[in-house]
């Protein structure tokens, strides 16, 4: 939706550089030229070059050095192949998914003595949590007994004005009104389901993706019916219009930017597509964003819901990968199905809390939340390209990789011959919490696949990669 | 479960001073033998006299004037009589409440404009608010980053042992691990009936019963089937037994302990006989006990939990009516039913705040509770009895009205010409917000009925309640 004459500007530059380097004019270990030498080269402004560094430096290319300037990175991403697009179960699927997810996200998440690379939560020390905890207080001692009150649906209005104004960047223009506050995306994508689906009904779905949406299926009674993926595009709308034209499906289910574990970004134009195929048979859509303002490149993507003109698209997102998980606040901007939505929150949990509702709305008016973003981008970027080089350099020949344009989790292809929960026993045995393919479809279609997190990157997580490699090829670790 | 001979010495205090202002031997205005004095005359200690005194300032029957002593109230409340036992629609009842509840309860609850005798909110100001937001900073400060972390179900283990510890007091023997923590008891009760409901059941429930429980019914495609239930002793036996023969009955819903709005009470006996009628017919009890610890007697009642030996007692609850409703925690013990409930809670909402299970675990194992529920027991059951006494002298002839063991609502049968939807109307033209008794019933039963609530009983609410006397007789009121 949005263009600018400096973003190209800035593309370029980093493509001219990118050339530099992949030519090996500019080879792994050298210092690039000086921020002010290439302004002055391609005459735009410092700050300009320096997106284009810092652009590069996500992609895992360039590494900044303190006070000495930026560098090739030593090791290279000579990118593995990336996963070929999923060529998923044709037909709608029972979703039973619940043993699995119980025995892996619940039991592992919380085991402190496993090197966590399984679920797909924000680094701890990343989120706002210490700075949002302070406003909180503030807000407590100024609302004092009002603060202990219900916040009924819609909630906090004060916070739908923030999350109306930032999805402007995402293409769509909402009134505050057109905003439900809810207790995180779980709950979003939960309501949205029920209010346009009933047991038996089939549900189209991108595949693979993140067992919470089938987990979601599955304890309505609702059917799968999952459509080919690609793993940089998203859903497959060739694929999509074949099978909503072979069945009847009472919604259509995306996690639009940076899917959980594709890192795929539907582009803009087949966004509208999708709206408009979605629209031409009357199915609503249920967007997920939950990671769309977790993107590394310099543009916020749109969402489908921004080329909505029926009212069909329910765009579900929630602060808990951007900010905070453990404040539980997300929201919904139903469409036509507003009033249902808000019955349905209101009846099914009543309120959201209100001190949380209140800390984020002041931390996005105070204007911290634009740095806070980039800042995390930044670094989720780099860990993803750290951990991407970690898997290339560890993981067989053989191995296929997800390049994710956003969010922190790899999607990983393993030799055929590798079943990924067999893998994950022998991790877990080894202190690794990964997650295996099997949690990403209706169907167990991805079971030489396994999604890593990339989020908590460190050195003990370099060493757990090494190691997974390792159990891999079925080697006893050097370590 | 309990009993102490203590007790039974303050309750008999409590009847010979009850006796003795009733006979005439002190009459309204009168000042009542001193503590001391009746101490010794009864041969009780001081604090057994002040115990008995406390209970009957309670019941509006005497009043403490400072350093002068106890009275005989001048107004002495000779009781209106009792709502009979209700008779409601006998057969399975599709629920829609949903229009009038929106217009209702949600518009005019947070209308700052208007007297608040509707909505059966705790008094703000009686909140443990502030004093929980302290803790929330503290812990938040220890915590630090992990405060923002998702804390998946059960939830919180702390909080689970605090609420495993007080359910002694109501007669239950738990383990942390049969406890989750939800957000809320709407969430609690919404999960059960998802549980074990399919869309089209019927559900038993006590008649008149709160809109909430009518709403998750109705939001689920449910059937009610309302059951006569007594003013004080709730729902009847032998009509539910009748009922259960008659109907295929999904589950029973109770609010066991004072039940909103008639603050009735289920007697241990019957609740026994309510556990064991339900078991024999393989019928889930979910019992709603979110009025529980605002008893105005000496005892905390038991639960129906106490007396289940089959697991087919889920007993929902939390800390909204008790301690914060803004905190959004509460609980559900389900019994059999436990890894079910665990999944739904994870499926619907992923987890509860963290901040807020913490702070409220910490204040629980602090040794606060008590001592805050004592105070907000003793002024709970003052307001209410200011409240009767308020209706009583404004209210025409032909008025009937509860007199509730706990809570903070009362329930008030109008004369039969009366419609309460009508009078609805003009209390709001003169800004006072009152519920309506068309909200309690699936098949409109209580047309003639209200609730209004005395938690936030003040001279300001005293003066509504005789502009409503006024409204109700016609007449324009004097003020």
């Amino acid at each position: 939706m949005r263009d600018s004459a400096d973003a190209h500007k800035y593309e370029q530059v980093a493509a001219d550089v990118t050339h530099l380097v992949e030519s090996g004019t500019f080879r792994p270990g050298d210092r690039l030229p000086s921020v002010r030498h290439l302004s002055r080269q391609k005459a735009v402004s410092i700050s300009t070059v320096l997106q284009a560094y810092y652009l590069l430096e996500a992609r895992g290319l360039i590494e900044a050095r303190p006070r000495s300037g930026f560098y090739v990175c030593t090791h290279l991403p000579t990118a593995l192949p990336e996963p070929d697009i999923s060529s998923p179960e044709p037909d709608p699927t029972e979703v039973s998914v619940r043993e699995l997810v119980t025995r892996v996200v619940l039991v592992d998440t919380h085991n402190p003595g496993l090197v966590q690379l399984g679920a797909a939560h924000p680094n701890p020390a990343l989120a706002a949590t210490r700075k949002l905890n302070r406003i909180l207080n503030s807000i407590a001692r100024r609302m004092g007994d009002e603060s202990g009150s219900y916040d009924y649906v819609p909630g906090c209005e004060g916070l739908r004005v923030q999350i109306a104004r930032r999805a402007v960047a995402a293409g769509c223009s909402l009134a505050p009104g057109d905003v439900v506050i809810t207790s995180g995306c779980t709950e979003s994508v939960s309501l949205c389901l029920r209010a346009v689906c009933r047991p038996g009904d089939t549900v189209a779905i991108e595949s693979p993706i993140c067992f919470d949406a089938l987990q979601s299926l599955e304890v309505m009674g609702l059917r799968a019916l999952e459509i080919p993926t690609h793993p940089r595009d998203g859903i497959s709308l060739d694929a999509l219009r074949f099978a909503i034209e072979h069945n009847t499906v009472s919604a259509c289910l995306v996690i639009s930017n940076f899917n959980n574990p594709l890192g795929s970004c539907i582009p803009g134009d087949n966004k509208r597509e999708l709206v408009r195929l979605l629209a031409r048979h009357t199915i609503p859509l249920i967007e997920n964003d939950i990671f769309g303002e977790i993107y590394f490149d310099d543009q916020r993507p749109t969402v489908a819901k921004a080329y909505d003109r029926t009212g069909l698209v329910m765009l579900c997102s929630s602060f808990s990968k951007s900010l905070c998980p453990g404040y539980r606040v997300g929201w919904v901007v139903p469409g036509r199905f507003r009033e249902k939505i808000e019955w349905l929150k209101y009846t099914s949990s009543l309120a959201s809390p209100t001190l949380s509702e209140y800390a984020i709305a002041e931390f996005m008016a105070g204007g911290g939340y634009d740095p806070y973003l980039r800042r995390i981008r930044r670094t989720y970027a780099r860990h993803v390209a750290s951990m991407s080089q970690a898997v290339r350099r560890f993981f067989p020949k053989g191995t296929r990789l997800t390049r994710p344009a956003g969010g922190f989790v790899l999607w990983v292809q393993l030799p055929d011959s590798v079943d990924s929960l067999e893998l994950y026993g022998r991790a877990l045995a080894a202190g690794i919490a990964i997650t295996p393919g099997y949690l990403f479809s209706a169907a167990e279609q991805y079971r030489n696949f396994v999604r890593l997190n990339a989020a908590n990157w460190s050195d003990e997580a370099e060493r757990a990669v090494e190691r997974l490699g390792a159990l891999i090829v079925g080697q006893k670790p050097g370590f």
